[in-house]
């Protein structure tokens, strides 16, 4: 559900509302679910509907998760399961404000539903926003869903397994070498063993999503890729012998590519076939440029290198937007088909 | 007609094919021009009826530059300038090769069409690409168009006159604050004296382009404009400072935005009304990615800062095309569009 305050639980109901119900659970709390639908019932009537199916305690298992329009008298049911230790109260917290008990339970949640997903209990999950100072304030030492997720898929006494963020829409899917860290840092990120590491998660989720031999771009980081050690070295010294690296073990990568075109040589639209599957950014706002250019509503987050398919909406908990029942559900609706590709289901 | 060995000759005679033929004249060699037209006339059979008007020596005055199909027997007059200092043998030259003749050309005509331009004779220059090292083989000092028109603008003396490069296409206006240089470099290039002059430069030429008090957002420089000091403090040392002294002389500059979202933002599309009239980028690719993602048809170049009218297509001599009749005039009818815009006439 996300965290209670922002517009995840709206947006999770939201997915109840399509000619076909989904089949999946909501992993939170039933009143903050029960609330998320009165206000998405004020702007879109058919929401009065929904209803919540709740259940606690253990895992309930898959056949909760319904996925037709079944309920009697014309009403759809929300499957939801609380898992143990969500704090009280929840429903009554004020919309928009970030509060350590909202961050509390949005991670309660995310430990569930992973550990759901890695014991074989569910295929995949889909993170709905959660706020990273309402995680703080309940004491979370994680900044987002990735580190918590990764700190959790690894063995205890192991360093932790390497995870990169993928963004992907209908046209374009990136991997990003680095992520929130600033430009000055993510430079010295572009080292060899990130880079080879990166293209070798892109292709090993690529072949999982079922393309046999992904085309895999990976990007400069100089203008024109620094035009043969014109413009800087890192392409030389660094990218070209991690794309060799990994040519040498059968991955079809290419690149050093001129930054400024290779995402439009990659676009997939219907008057324009992309030339690649994939690119391989080396920073943030280079991968995150192009696949937000044409509108943020469908792009979809997915986290690779963990033993569980995990994929998120592409944008945050909106509080100035919360409870109005107005959110834009799309993102996750596009996150929700992702996740079911991912894990062929 | 940018390099003679390059697509620049044939991109430009193509301008006279279409319904009105521009109120232009092509400063360049006549033969050049001549084989350009019957390179054109092998893929395009209308090309045919083109035929060079040719004039020599001082500067032939605005009516030679004819702008109606006027040329008896059906054909069309285009309007060619050699002047003085043309290497001979030019059309001799193989295409698609380097060459110091083809360079030396591309400077003469560059120079020749900006004293006119800087004289009041014309009132905007279009510049066909030229190949850097053709004009470095000619033993020009200037590794290209800007730079060259640059030391020729400044008076002797007098420190270098402060230019900056916009790249614009239908949607979206970009200048950025560096170009070629590593980014590496390009982080140094941040400094408050450079953000204030890209924006007051911006101002100016968006004032001069009819746009009265031009919505300017300023990308920040770091993933999510640094995220209130978390990610780089850049934002918050350089970036904003320089956005609060433009706004303290009234220029409407807002920002920094997050570099991730701003260009989607100030996108202007039929459905999709821009927030910003142009995005000030901080480095070469955080512009250049989004303004070429959706095609490089369309782009131009424009340099602003300059006391004249001078833009250019947005790609280079592409001499694996050269003389095929086959390379897209798009960029350059493009360009031609825009520099009578900004010229007024």
């Amino acid at each position: 559900m996300g965290d209670p305050c922002g517009i995840g639980p709206e947006i999770v109901a939201a997915q109840w509302l399509g000619p076909q119900p989904p089949h999946a659970i909501v992993v939170g709390d039933a009143a903050v679910m029960t609330r998320a639908i009165e206000a998405l019932a004020r702007v879109r009537p058919e929401a009065a509907r929904l209803e919540v199916l709740h259940h606690e305690g253990a895992w309930p298992g898959a056949q909760a998760m319904g996925g037709e329009a079944d309920a009697p008298h014309g009403r759809i049911h929300v499957p939801v399961w609380s898992p143990p230790g969500l704090p009280e109260g929840l429903a009554q917290l004020p919309w928009g404000q970030v509060d350590a008990r909202a961050g509390r339970a949005a991670a309660v949640c995310v430990r569930a539903a992973a550990q759901a997903v890695m014991a074989g209990q569910a295929a995949a999950m889909v993170t709905a926003p959660l706020h990273k100072e309402a995680l703080s304030a309940a004491g979370e030492p994680f900044p987002g869903h990735t580190e918590l997720l990764q700190a959790l898929a690894t063995p205890s006494g192991q360093p932790l397994v390497p995870v990169r963020m993928m963004l992907a829409n209908h046209e374009l899917k990136t991997v990003l070498v680095s992520i929130h860290i600033s430009l000055r840092q993510a430079l010295e990120a572009v080292t060899f063993a990130n880079v080879l590491q990166t293209i070798e998660i892109t292709h090993r989720s690529l072949v999982r999503m079922g393309v046999a031999q992904p085309r895999i771009a990976v990007a400069g980081l100089n203008p024109h890729a620094g035009e043969g050690g014109l413009f800087g070295s890192e392409e030389i010294d660094t990218i070209a012998p991690a794309i060799a690296a990994a040519r040498a073990q059968g991955i079809h990568a290419t690149g050093p590519h001129a930054p400024d075109t290779v995402f439009m040589r990659a676009r997939h639209a219907d008057d324009h076939p992309g030339e690649f599957d994939v690119v391989v950014a080396m920073y943030h706002d280079q991968g995150l440029i192009p696949v937000k250019y044409l509108g943020v509503a469908h792009g979809v987050n997915v986290t690779l290198g963990l033993p569980l398919v995990r994929t998120s909406p592409d944008h945050g908990t909106a509080f100035d937007l919360a409870g109005k029942g107005i959110a834009d559900a799309s993102s996750m609706a596009e996150a929700m088909a992702v996740a079911q590709q991912l894990a062929g289901v």
